[in-house]
């Protein structure tokens, strides 16, 4: 027997079956964000190195996978003191910075607000492990040139409307902004330069609770009496208090949501962090409740877009992680409803075949030939679970196929 | 001003309107492969080098982009003779060698004939000139473990009715057999080691004649007075002849194909070649009378799709250079039609915005907001242009949009 033959450590294959539900999920999304006035783009796989390393992609851009320059020579293998003298161009890690480096591309050619919708797979050399690849598609809808919360409550309405559409009811957006976080931690004296660890911690909050908050807080000297129960409390309900520490902005920005977003199940979460550095104002995460984990997050990053540009464009977007939301939609069945099978002998011409399966196709049937088998019980199994309806024999002196329901 | 900013040498990026074009061209062809009872699978962009370098791809192997191993050192690189030390991965060059690794992989559960769509980017390190890219889409459709006429008629027959849907009627298929091509070789006395040189001397007829032909095959030292002005004779009057040098088995898979495909517009040229050295029987090519190159092309690999397994598995395959096509297709308006843009004042609050949005969305509209220009002739152009077909003024007072037409 020969060995094993597998896809790429960490990446996967579709078969038919899978391949065809995840399209129709991608059309669904795709379909909602259209309606609500996103256009899709598409970038290359690859980017420039230079630009996946250009820092706004955080830890991710350790895990880029470099390809190989072109033509290189031994004494340029001898020569090279890092990879990125081997390698000018990378797989994308996430759909920012393309679109960052897009925009910079286009801008001249685009309306003055851009709302973007990019549905692509990207690519990160992690430690595969159970659910997590190597190759894996990312659902991106933003908006640039919007510096009002128009262009939150746009995303947050388009998202709602796309998981609302995949019948996944009862998810909750919970919204923060870096400008609480940074306030609270002022409030409680924690020096700048312990900021970042101190949001480290914070965003545990979840895992190992208050107590825990509070412990790891005090091993990275930072005092905190109190600050971790206040967490805590949380909701709207610490937002009304309207608390010295609040920044006035952000507490604006917040409740300018609220008023937009009635319907979706919007919560103030001020121990929300959200991992990437590059946020600057509202975040949010979206999860269902059937799940640990978020299905996407997002929020706003201005200072980013505008990076390849030199210039400031206000930027803020919304990201779906296909992955863990394909798996959870249940769709209805659709056109394998008028799928038909001909089993047909081995002595019938091809091109009669090819007629009678024309013919179908023309009555509007997805039509598939095959040899009939000795023993068709196994057969007619395994097209029903392919998600054909219907079958015939056609044997060499069939001129009209008997189509029969499949069991 | 910042300097220029670029998608990667030889790639492209795609806007709006190109991006939705091309994707309901892929729509048309996809919707009627599967209605031929193909059925979409999809690879990992990426695949091992061993397999890419695995002899399957002729000349393309020297194109592919090699993806540098994870975590060398300098010694790592010192180390290295080859690229191919330092790359364990590569992007895919052609969608054939991928569909030979994935049939390998799940052979076991795939039909026992398995008739496979893949519509997908493919990458390769070319020079890169006009019209040609170095990541373009390939539509690939195959016929696995079918040895017989009825794959290709499938194939053919799919073919033909994917581009009467996209409207490029008046196609012309060339057909031949590389088994032909070995017997017209054999009967001119061209020794075997000169077979794969002929080839390609014939293969250049259309642009050299049967007069630069003969020259060039003198130059190789194959002597074969009059076998360049038989070539030129051609067609099914010299199949009907049924001369000495014949292969009897191709052709009577030639005529069950002229019989099985009517409609087509099949034309027997026997100095059809095909670049690939991998063809074992059938050969095919389609062109559109506009163009002075062909749309795309296939025949049968017997010997190919079995590599990775270490058996022999019946193949044969058709592909569509999508990048060709899509520029040809002249696609009607579609949703566009109902496509509406509000223009709202600066002082609308998000709230309402989205409100009036999300009614004229729920009503079945694409809606994009944007924010009322002071001269709004230009806004109102560039809405035309991208296909919106109304719009309304939204002030502070509005609580129903007045939709006008856009000229």
């Amino acid at each position: 027997m020969a060995s094993p033959v597998n896809p790429p450590r960490g990446m996967r294959d579709f078969l038919p079956a899978d391949k065809a539900r995840r399209e129709r999920v991608l059309s669904v999304i795709r379909g909602v964000y259209r309606s609500h006035g996103f256009d899709e783009i598409e970038t290359p796989v690859v980017e420039d190195s230079s630009r996946l390393h250009a820092g706004l992609g955080g830890d991710n851009e350790k895990l880029a996978f470099g390809i190989l320059k072109r033509g290189l020579t031994r004494d340029d293998f001898a020569a090279a003191t890092d990879a990125l003298d081997l390698a000018d161009l990378g797989l994308r890690f996430d759909l920012t910075v393309p679109l960052a480096r897009f925009y910079a591309t286009h801008r001249g050619a685009l309306p003055p607000v851009f709302r973007a919708i990019q549905i692509a797979p990207v690519w990160r050399a992690e430690r595969p492990q159970k659910g997590r690849f190597r190759q894996f598609v990312q659902c991106d809808i933003d908006v640039i040139g919007e510096a009002g919360p128009l262009a939150e409550v746009e995303l947050i309405t388009a998202t709602s409307a796309a998981l609302d559409a995949l019948g996944l009811v009862g998810c909750t957006i919970r919204i923060n902004d870096r400008r609480i976080l940074v306030g609270l931690l002022n409030h409680w004296n924690v020096p700048t330069e312990l900021h970042e660890r101190a949001l480290i911690t914070i965003d545990k909050l979840d895992k190992i609770g208050a107590d825990g908050v509070a412990a790891e807080l005090a091993e990275s000297g930072i005092a905190t009496d109190g600050l971790a129960a206040a967490l805590e409390v949380g909701g709207w309900d610490l937002l009304a208090d309207a608390p010295a520490w609040l920044d006035t902005d952000a507490y604006r920005a917040l409740l300018d949501l609220r008023a937009a977003v009635p319907s979706a199940e919007l919560v103030f979460d001020p121990t929300l962090v959200r991992g990437m550095g590059y946020y600057t104002g509202t975040i949010f995460e979206v999860a269902h409740p059937s799940l640990g984990y978020s299905l996407g997050g997002g929020g706003r990053y201005d200072g980013m877009i505008g990076r390849f540009l030199g210039a400031d464009v206000p930027a803020c977007g919304f990201s779906l992680g296909f992955e863990r939301l394909v798996d959870l939609v249940e769709l209805g069945d659709d056109e394998s409803a008028d799928a038909v099978a001909l089993l047909h002998d081995a002595d019938v011409p091809a091109a009669r075949l090819v007629e009678l399966k024309s013919a179908l196709v023309a009555q509007g049937h997805r039509v598939r030939l095959e040899r009939r088998p000795k023993n068709t019980k196994a057969t007619l199994e395994r097209l029903a679970a392919d998600g054909f309806s219907r079958f015939a024999f056609v044997d060499a002196a069939t001129t009209e196929p008997q189509l029969r329901p499949l069991a």
